[in-house]
């Protein structure tokens, strides 16, 4: 017979291993001491064998779970230019992408377990049912019934859910919401919050309190289950680091969600 | 007790779904129906997400068994150009192919059978030990124990059977051969065989009577498990077919190694 | 004073060069005995540079005009998947894709004749005129005031007007029109005019008469500088030359535009 | 009648540009700054069209000269892995991009002004005489006499004077140099100059006193008309800034070989 309250759970999650070749871009060891979920790139938008290898053998050490973070088959726009593939090639293109990383997984002892589409695709697959259908056949056709980490009330989640798939909420402390609860588009002025100790009290908030302020003042409620940290901006670890520390402190336990 | 001799027992390989995109270059389908084993392009000379599930369901509905024909990265050259990867680089390269040719098998039924190198991979390997090496550590990386299927005495099957791999020979029923055994060089006249019937009688001689006559007219003994059929030229898979045809009208076993 | 009436005179052109390393699609010698403009593709849906050298020999030497089929960097999906390029970037892509084949129209002592986009990137500028304007940037930023050959009315023409540069419109004889001159959609029945025969006549009405009759039965009034004639399928180069014949059987005169 | 000598010149180049979409490498607005000439990558190693026009217009803006750092098809290897491309595609290879980068030299009111070689290719051309005559060949594909930057003795320079190309060499103030004048390899102790005093010294020697001491301490002849910076290591603009001081400092005059 306890009063005791469980303590609130949040998972960190961050995009990790986006360097291709000779050049690199997320400080993936600094952040992997950090995150509890890494959205490892797999080689279409960013990501080289080596440095899927690399991410794989640190993220198992550390304890750090493994994502796909999967994308359209795009390295000189880096993902981030939405392409009208069609639905099969996607899901292919997709399933290809876990393969090459499910190998890496089990090769240093873990396994990939969940996926993150990445830039354009993450976007578009907010609203378009198609491209959302897509993706979910695609891991579906990789197996495993991996859980989708992406917006609460996307149509990925909508199509994950009707494949049976678990899904996962994400928020994002550096961004600015509505009130309705969507993210403010980041062409609109206030859309992305710039001051650390306002992110790191964002964080706490969605994590702790269960939500955050809308750009209009109202209180929005939070369900995510994890919060995505940037990686590839510099100061990246060391904020990602006092969010960490920050959640700690407020009895908020980092944990992640697979 | 019987007087009885077991048949002997031939594999048919042959390279398959070596487009990419909107290009095609092999007859799948027909190959399919022939041969035993499929050396499936993994996307790195050919061969795109779409293509290979394709393949992988044709094969895994008729029982051929899927095989991952790894390359150098190299679109462009459709692998044919050697490259000096640095070898925990190539080692890498080599086991994400692998893992994104998996998942097509698998959502076939199936799984990856055996890996074989692709055009100058495959060459570079006959000699040099520390590319053999590499794609044998690649193979390790992906797990499960993979056979290598190529040139029996090369350095590959040599650095696989260090590593604990299952080596299968392969012979080609279309090349010349020295009375060493080796393959005549392409450059050298009469290395390649382009009759038809010669190379019908070619195949047979190598799996009923495991010989083959050199280019100087000596008896060469031939040990090979598995005949490689082109699939890249005009009329490859009708002359496949007659290959096969030939093979089970003289009682031998056309079987894949797995 | 002369009751002589100037001949009609058409343009064919195609596209050329579509193969990338080892996989080839158009039957690019054939077809340069036929028409008299060349769409070039410049390495980014298809086309190697030694390909592009080869064409380019083979139309300087046939006097037929070259032209940069430009396109999205899409060699997956050979162009035609749709990709929201910010502008800025496009604008160099095709600088970039006309300056490569310049080299190449320069060393066969010829040059870059005009620009046709390709594919996706084509379709898009018939109605976005945002991309419209990235295209003809940089045509712009190539230099030399290149004709641009396009469809009539489109975004991508009255882009090009505003700019100074020459338009020419082109006409697909083997494509069906709705009464108001446009193109019926592919994914409409009917669109396309599978009869060699009745593509054979479309082209000749089209070039002497200039008109073509609609879908729905009315005459369309073609104004069109350039008919297309599709080079990838199978019997292309022949359908090509009967198209030709039959043109200048009739007294059209078959004249670049350049 | 004058005692006056001509005060000693010498031309500093750098690679730039060496970014690819999402990734940066070099500071190139900074050592834009410093160097006479600029190794610009055209996109085969490194290098987006948006890169290449940026820094062509940076470029020309400060009077640096615009050369072609041209390389293998190697984004993956960042060009840095010999491959053994045929002659007739390596030439294609070369002639496509001079003719991408030329574009964007003359959008910036300048031109190509000479060729160097990157990573693998620079290095085989010094000893393998059919590459370095197909990397002429492309040069002179693309026309216009293009001066080649290299090794003084390498087969590329004897390969670009039998062609008649204008040939420029070049000393690196930060790495050892042998007796007979000749790189020390990098595998080996010593081969590199890290101390950056040392750097600077070397780099003086070099152009005012044209030579420089051996690794075991022999005086040995520079007869390099540039000097190359690298660009891609922390801490290198900052570098080249000093190197350039001194050498002002010293009375030689900076200035390119064009």
């Amino acid at each position: 017979m306890s009063d005791a309250v469980a303590p609130p759970v949040i998972d960190l999650n961050a995009d990790l291993g986006e360097g291709f070749g000779r050049w690199q871009l997320t400080d993936d060891e600094a952040l992997l001491s950090v995150v509890t979920s890494a959205n490892v790139a797999c080689g279409f938008h960013a990501g080289d064998p080596a440095t899927m290898r690399r991410v794989c053998d640190l993220a198992a050490a550390r304890g750090v779970v493994i994502g796909a973070q999967v994308s359209y088959r795009d390295l000189a726009g880096f993902g981030r230019r939405a392409m009208d593939v069609p639905p099969e090639e996607l899901a292919d293109e997709i399933a290809y992408q876990i393969g090459a990383l499910e190998v890496f997984a089990r090769a240093a002892g873990a396994r990939v377990g969940y996926v993150k589409p990445h830039g354009a695709l993450y976007n578009r697959c907010v609203h378009d049912a198609e491209q959302a259908d897509a993706v979910v056949a695609g891991i579906r056709t990789a197996g495993g019934g991996l859980p989708v980490l992406g917006l609460t009330g996307s149509r990925l989640h909508e199509a994950a859910g009707r494949a049976g798939l678990p899904v996962v909420g994400e928020a994002f402390a550096d961004r600015a919401y509505t009130a309705a609860g969507t993210l403010v588009p980041r062409r609109e002025p206030g859309s992305v919050v710039h001051d650390p100790d306002e992110v790191v009290r964002r964080a706490l908030g969605m994590s702790r309190d269960r939500a955050v302020t809308s750009l209009d003042g109202r209180r929005v409620e939070i369900t995510a289950r994890s919060l995505c940290l940037h990686g590839d901006t510099p100061g990246a670890a060391g904020l990602a680091r006092r969010v960490r520390s920050a959640l700690t402190a407020a009895g908020v336990r980092v944990r992640s969600f697979v």
